[in-house]
């Protein structure tokens, strides 16, 4: 098994790209990716996308893509978990690399999820739970994440605003990243009053659906530097799946996949979560957010808004998060997050994350979930310099 | 990199399966598949699937299927090439354990397409080919077959009737495989009298629509023997791409990612096409039957439909194909079929094929094509007896 590096990034800005289809925001990124890492080929690529069979009436993603980028001919596939497609296509390219089969990989997640109609886009995000035991009660994503969150609430004694902070961070640091949806900060009381959506979440609780592409090339770190001197090195790699249901685990309050996932890449790559620099976790909604820090070893168990609340999750805190605004702020254009997460990690290791770098971020997690927590993705990636 | 065998396989019949969801069938295939290599848990799950999205409303089938079979928690995602998702899982599965990052590694296809209104199905095959410069015409999936068979006619001074050969094979071999959705011969005048559907395609050209889930269990073959007496090694795996546009081709009447496959499975296992016993070809409709022969190498360019005429493609014939029904009589159940074709594969390879059986067959090939050419993956196998 090989040990593997980052070599290249590349991103669109997150928006609403109605002057961009589906293949225009991949090339886009993708072509940044393979400049940034001074390639002109590559044996393989992986597609993370989730909606565009349902949205633009078109599958088969992998070769569309590779064809348009100049790539005709190489190996090239769709992986698909929901929200968590990109960081499942950066896995499979992860694996591709270490395997031997393949040398220059790149990853690509990319999501246009603004051409449709309302309620279209509303029954594509509702297949990532269960469609014969969730979906069919007529419930909502968003719905789901309510009833989650709600529970939370009482179990733990905690209150709606408690999660302001998770949101304010977020909105604080896309306001300093170019590529973020949303470049205004907010304040505790515009979460106060945001709307509500599907009570407890309020809109400043939800990430905005978005369009945008983001891309990295990874080879063997045995021959990264032939093409670059900030390689960035993937320490650990895992992913961990539980019940597509939320009524079917044992605890709805605790994602089993997040545990599994981050004490699998925190034994691979030898470190513990004191060992993390920052962490890009999937803020989809605060909730969210909340849950992940608890089973990633960060928080205790019902204490995840404690963080929130005292300022460890900003830039300048213990652990800081959605270091360049999250699903939160940054946006989360679905199949392409857990590759935005990448690409800002890695910004963020070579110290190119400009207003918004963190002091000597040595070594950064990601973790990308699918679903209400069914597929849950992390990898920590180190600075080799 | 590591050296990969199957060790189990699993079927559902082929057919209309009004009484099984998608989660069933891909249960009974795993199981199967699970039970004859004699495990009871795996290290990951791959999951080939084109349409649960578009037509049954379920994205997210990795951790769904994983869960359903008492496999809740390992890693587990969908992989997408269109009419080539599964043998493109398979490939994922393959790559896994070659990695060393997975041991015992599940790759199932399914396809559950029978549960929609009919141009609902039509769209979402269409999909399979550029939905902005093919699709936005008007053009479904079989019209697009049926102008490159004109033109094939055209250029190559054949007749419809030439490829009667091939419809005709895969039924004779259909009626031995109890797992065919067709178990019924046809005759020449049959193929000949059969409804036109979009000319010159007819009806006993074209593969039908239909449930199905095939699976198989890999692991090294240094493993294997723990496992099983007649492990199948895995001796070439090679996966090509092409535009989706059939018209961005150089030349449409030539399978480019199949000829580049096939070579660079042929080059991995170190043969030839004389080498091998039997092909297991994507015959979603007789014309791709002919091209496939002519890109591998089994027939001179322009000439694949004379190996229909001559016999030479029939179970005594010098290159057997379709030797349990093919896509034609077995049945395309489309985002399974890649998977059907390497179970029926390993069974002639464990002198398991009943009344199918090819005579000292000891290695064989198979090739799944996604859209019109666009994803093209060839296997060869090889029993280790």
């Amino acid at each position: 098994m090989r040990d593997v590096s980052i070599i290249g990034i590349g991103q669109t800005p997150v928006g609403e790209h109605w002057d961009r289809s589906l293949r225009h925001l991949s090339y886009n990124a993708l072509k940044a990716a393979m400049i940034d890492a001074n390639i002109e080929r590559a044996d393989a690529l992986y597609v993370g996308n989730m909606l565009s069979g349902e949205i633009s009436g078109q599958a088969h993603l992998g070769p569309l893509i590779a064809d348009f980028a100049g790539l005709r001919g190489i190996e090239a596939v769709k992986v698909e978990a929901a929200c968590a497609s990109a960081a499942a296509a950066f896995r499979q390219a992860y694996i591709g690399v270490a395997s031997g089969l393949q040398d220059i990989v790149i990853a690509l997640g990319v999501e246009k999820m603004t051409d449709n109609v309302g309620s279209q886009l509303t029954a594509g995000l509702a297949s990532a739970a269960d469609a014969d035991y969730e979906v069919v009660h007529g419930i909502t994503f968003v719905a789901l994440n309510a009833l989650i969150m709600q529970r939370y609430i009482y179990e733990y004694d905690v209150t709606r605003e408690d999660f302001a902070g998770f949101a304010i961070n977020a909105h604080a640091n896309g306001a300093k990243n170019p590529n973020a949806m949303f470049q205004k900060p907010i304040s505790r009381t515009d979460f106060v009053k945001s709307h509500m959506v599907a009570d407890p979440i309020g809109l400043l609780d939800a990430s905005p659906m978005a369009d945008g592409a983001a891309a990295v090339v990874l080879c063997p770190t045995d021959l990264a530097r032939e093409f670059t001197d900030n390689a960035i090195r993937v320490k650990g790699s895992a992913v961990a799946t539980d019940s597509l249901s939320v009524h079917d685990r044992r605890d709805p309050l605790w994602l089993q996949a997040s545990e599994d996932s981050a004490h699998k890449a925190y034994r691979q790559a030898k470190v513990g979560p004191t060992d993390i620099d920052f962490f890009e976790l999937h803020d989809a909604f605060t909730i969210m957010a909340a849950l992940s820090l608890e089973a990633t070893g960060f928080a205790e168990r019902g204490k995840g808004t404690w963080l929130a609340r005292g300022g460890e999750i900003t830039p300048e805190g213990k652990i800081p998060i959605t270091t360049r605004g999250g699903l939160k702020a940054r946006g989360h254009p679905v199949g392409a997050t857990g590759l935005y997460q990448i690409v800002e990690a890695t910004q963020q290791l070579r110290g190119e994350a400009g207003e918004n770098q963190i002091a000597d971020a040595r070594l950064g997690m990601t973790q990308n979930i699918g679903g209400s927590g069914a597929t849950i993705i992390t990898h920590i990636l180190e600075s080799l310099n």
